[in-house]
């Protein structure tokens, strides 16, 4: 069976030494299935661990879970039996695609337990020595990892990639920001219902509709996530960066790919060329380090006027979904100007995210001897 | 075959002597079926002609036109045959679904010949001494008809309705402009395929798709229809009104109801209580007259928090698909205010704009005999 | 709020001699709101009870039930306050929306306590002694009522419409089974999302999709329903038809109305005017009974080419949604003929269909002294 | 920008000398673009020739080409200048994607010319010296074209592919006609909008909605193609197959993948085991030969029983979009067996079908010099 999205990993300056051995929390469900699928074939990263709910635990994987992706379950990992997600199990990095409600403690054993925790879910993204990190965005943020395993006395750590929503936003904006400043910025997203997990959003709902209320997710991008991602780090902790957000959040029958209707005020306004720019010659620090999951480039603009859109661009650059797609750029009339961004909300908005997360720790050294000579 | 848009016009306090004849110009297309459809059982008007292209002139209405709307064809007029757009023909009102490039010379030669023209179309929108019209809204803006009788030495005059975007957006906003003034507004509307007209968008296009584009449109919500409307007559035509104004348009995959995310800034920032108080007690002209069109309020607030909706609100009130239905009403962190505003874009928004124009146009007495008492 | 299904009830040659006091079973869920939809302005029943599970039992209905039909919920219901569903309630008819699993037992008490049930569950469909009626089709197994309450030693009764899918089917083959006895039939489903209920089907699962599997639906249809409607009433019980049927049924990303594509084979080959006129000259007892919720006619032919189709016509008809419309009348290559048939699944496929069953137990007396002179 | 439909082609026991030049017919339309995007990286063929109408030629395929799939247009094709399409340009091979008006003469043309046609066009696929070719099912009828060659006193000659609803109904049927002979074959189609090109459907047609007709469609399927691709080769014609087919065919709102629920009758009636051998054992020629577009295996078998799906197996297999999925083999209560099939309508229904067409032709050494010692 064809997986659309395999991905011909290209040869990298440096590699670990030896195959890392990761584990994914929550495994039977959509982003727990988007992390195995985006494991496969990975040059770094070797699935050895299927954590489920204790009710799944000891079955296979076939026999628990529904795959809803394209395409079928790798074939290899079909009689792979689940286990518990209780720490003990044979891996360093465990990705967790758990419930928040479950992640929280959950996640705390595995760090306190010694592994390395790289969660989608958003249970400690707000804690003040817990990484929000967007590889290239923050990348310095790593720097909490020692305060947080200092403070808590833990022989592991967390660290969290942001909402699907605030994830593209910010890759959008981060080249912007860092010449510009951000100081105000207007959000009309319209999401996919994949963003919802499955069953997720009743066809009954968003069928011939759109839904303009997505709960708490208008708060996170007003309030927390973006301001800690594009925060400074002082000391042990992070300054939140002061811009101000209106957002508008919508869902829309789409299946997979969030589109947001952006207007920005910077604290000097640049000329449009400035911002083109900015965009093109944009090259931070997983596409200098040639990441596997990078993209290359990590923003791609289209030049056409009625792009980007979901269908067509959401699986758009040289990493299926890992790249942020802008289009549109031009003048408005209250703030300075207005652009669209697009990105895959699964991928690079979930699990792609964490997994991106996870191969900067190991090229930043945050793995111990695994990664031997590579970080230096 | 049931209409499920059937109306029952209730009793009026006034009505005009006789029925007036009415005629629709474009009555194949999908904007001229839908007049057709309105018109039906009508309390004041008989439609008496349907004109269309000389190719389809002679035809009868069911040999000429593919009916799209739901429900079939009005079973007396499957007989009825087709007339060129040319004057002549006999009626008083004739209600234009033309397309723009036929509407600038048809429209003319109606007016000049002495028939009252409600177009739909934009060719002559933006001129200076014609109407551009929402009951509710500018109903003083009819003064205008005077002067361009005079000036053009026609014998009868155009009125003409705003895009189905602008309708809604300043239906919502009236009131509150009334009382507060607006002085910036910012809006993001996710419009319906239906406003594309038929076939207008491409299945291949919009099935699991957003198009964060349409051609002209942020065009004229950003500087042209809502300045207009909301703008003061001086002497003998409207000096704009002064707000600035930011638009994002996007196609969405849903059939009608454009629904649009609206930030709003005043000249004097009101309570949220003044603003719900705003919506709440207003009762504009059509309303007070109680027009057969009119819906009773003209503005719904719906305080679910994931409303308004297209599928679900979009006939809400009255007269299904005439109301404006707001929701949502909150802070904004950059503007004064944010909320959501949705309507139907192909009734109210199109071929129900011009008819509740026409229904003013009698009340106050712009037919002559026709009238007789009733708009004393 | 519009009720684009509201119904002008004609003024019809009977009626009760007072309104007749009716319950809904499982009232919140999405079968229960189409049974409040449709009861409002009835000219016969008067809606007192609203039953639903113990937990939401002494609720308001506007606390308890999330409304999913278009326009909201009428507002004189808002207040009333929810009973738990077990007899005592005062009310003679209780029309039953509840699971399966629930209706089993919940039926039988209210039925054995004296009260007429009037259920859309599948519980009892099947068993001997009660009637699986569709007013048009089967109106004489109305006899097995008699046999079910002196078996029972019940005061009430239960009688059962059938499944969405069948409903439509054996509609529009009935008046052709009359008269030219089926021998064999062939029949594929695009069914309606909203035949799964509320949340029903994932969006994940239908968007840009077709499922070609429904559980339990095949067997229904090709082994039980059919043959019990169309079958003939021997002494206490039916004789099933002896048909045989071949079915494939499939959900599609449609909101509302179930599509077949239907090939039969007749005891005797029709010719295909006489197949036409076998429709068009069908008046079965509740279109002569002229009860409310009878569409006029029962069945429509479509003549264009391309019709019936869900969006277009599953409102067709006098009552919106509960006339079947047939299309396509042709040669068939193997059997003797094939056409499409499309209904409304919710309305006359569940809640309608119920309705209309209690309406012709009123006609036909079985209500006792409530409807007086009525039944001669 | 990725290629989703990227194919890693494998390297085969044999190949041309040297890649052979070929051009596109139509390039700028829907198939046209499919075509280009599937020669991308062939390993035995060159695309040299965009050829357009008289309009675009001389443009670049930037300029002249609204690209619709998704992804980008190939980066090195887009200032590619459009040629008319005539005899004289430099190619061997000409796919041809035209519409079958233009198709009829053109493809003539440069079959008398001496080029090689392999048109997806219906225009020439049932005249009696052109073999219509799906090369897993009958790669012998290839012998017409000596026949066709020497009749018409052409240099070159002209070969076809099946309509996409064919294409895939015959591929599944292929391997049990082989064994069992079919002698009564059912089936609905459902099928997606792309199958009707671009613009093609409007969205106002199939959003919330089924068609269920397409014009020509079911003729096709019951009167030609399959007999004609299932015949026998005898002397200088095909002698075709004599089971009976009725169709019923739908479009539904899915983009790509055309689902057939399918039952059948054979000659003699296999077990059910039988059917499934006759699947799992098929490896007919293209399979053989290792053809670059042909599929392994040629059929899946998806065992879930709610599959196959469009969305989740239309790409299923080795080489994404060629392949055919069954699944749900069951009984047939009137035939013998019934099953769904699903397939790419406009990879393997379309472009990919001529590709692979083509590919045989070199194979079976129909390209004289070219293939040199290859096709012994």
């Amino acid at each position: 069976m064809v997986n659309v999205l395999k991905r011909s990993f290209k040869s990298t300056p440096m590699k670990p030494r030896a195959k890392i051995k990761v584990g994914v929390l929550g495994a039977t469900g959509a982003v727990g299935q988007r992390f195995v699928q985006l494991l496969q074939g990975h040059p770094w990263f070797e699935l050895t661990v299927l954590a489920a709910s204790q009710r799944s635990a000891g079955k296979s994987y076939a026999e628990a879970c529904n795959w809803i992706l394209r395409g079928n379950m790798p074939a290899h990992l079909r009689e792979h039996v689940l286990v518990e997600g209780r720490p003990g199990v044979d891996c360093e990095i465990l990705f967790s695609a758990l419930p928040t409600s479950i992640a929280r403690e959950t996640e705390k054993e595995f760090a306190a337990a010694g592994y390395v925790v790289c969660s989608n879910a958003s249970a400690h993204r707000y804690e003040e020595d817990v990484p929000l990190l967007i590889p290239e965005v923050n990348p310095e943020h790593l720097a909490l990892i020692e305060t947080q395993k200092r403070k808590r006395s833990w022989l592991g750590f967390i660290i969290t990639n942001p909402n699907c929503t605030t994830t593209h936003l910010v890759c959008g904006l981060h080249p912007l920001h860092q010449r510009f400043g951000i100081r105000k910025l207007f959000v009309v997203s319209m999401q996919a219902i994949s963003g919802a997990g499955y069953p997720g959003v009743s066809s009954m709902d968003i069928l011939d509709n759109v839904v303009p209320f997505i709960s708490g997710e208008e708060e996170k991008v007003e309030q927390r996530e973006p301001h800690k991602l594009l925060g400074t780090l002082e000391g042990e902790k992070i300054r939140p960066a002061e811009f101000v957000v209106s957002a508008h959040c919508h869902r829309v029958p789409v299946r997979n790919g969030h589109l947001e209707a952006v207007s920005v005020e910077f604290e000097r306004k640049p000329s449009l060329e400035e911002v083109m720019k900015a965009w093109q010659n944009y090259l931070p620090l997983p596409q200098q380090l040639a990441l596997p999951s990078a993209p290359q480039p990590a923003i791609i603009y289209e030049h056409s006027e009625n792009r980007p859109q979901p269908r067509l661009d959401r699986l758009a650059g040289s990493v299926p979904g890992m790249a942020t797609v802008v289009g549109r750029l031009r003048s408005d009339a209250i703030l300075h100007y207005k652009f669209v961004v697009l990105g895959h909300n699964t991928i690079r908005g979930a699990a792609g995210g964490s997994l991106l997360n996870a191969e900067l720790l190991v090229a930043k050294g945050y793995l111990g001897e695994a990664v031997g000579e590579m970080a230096k």
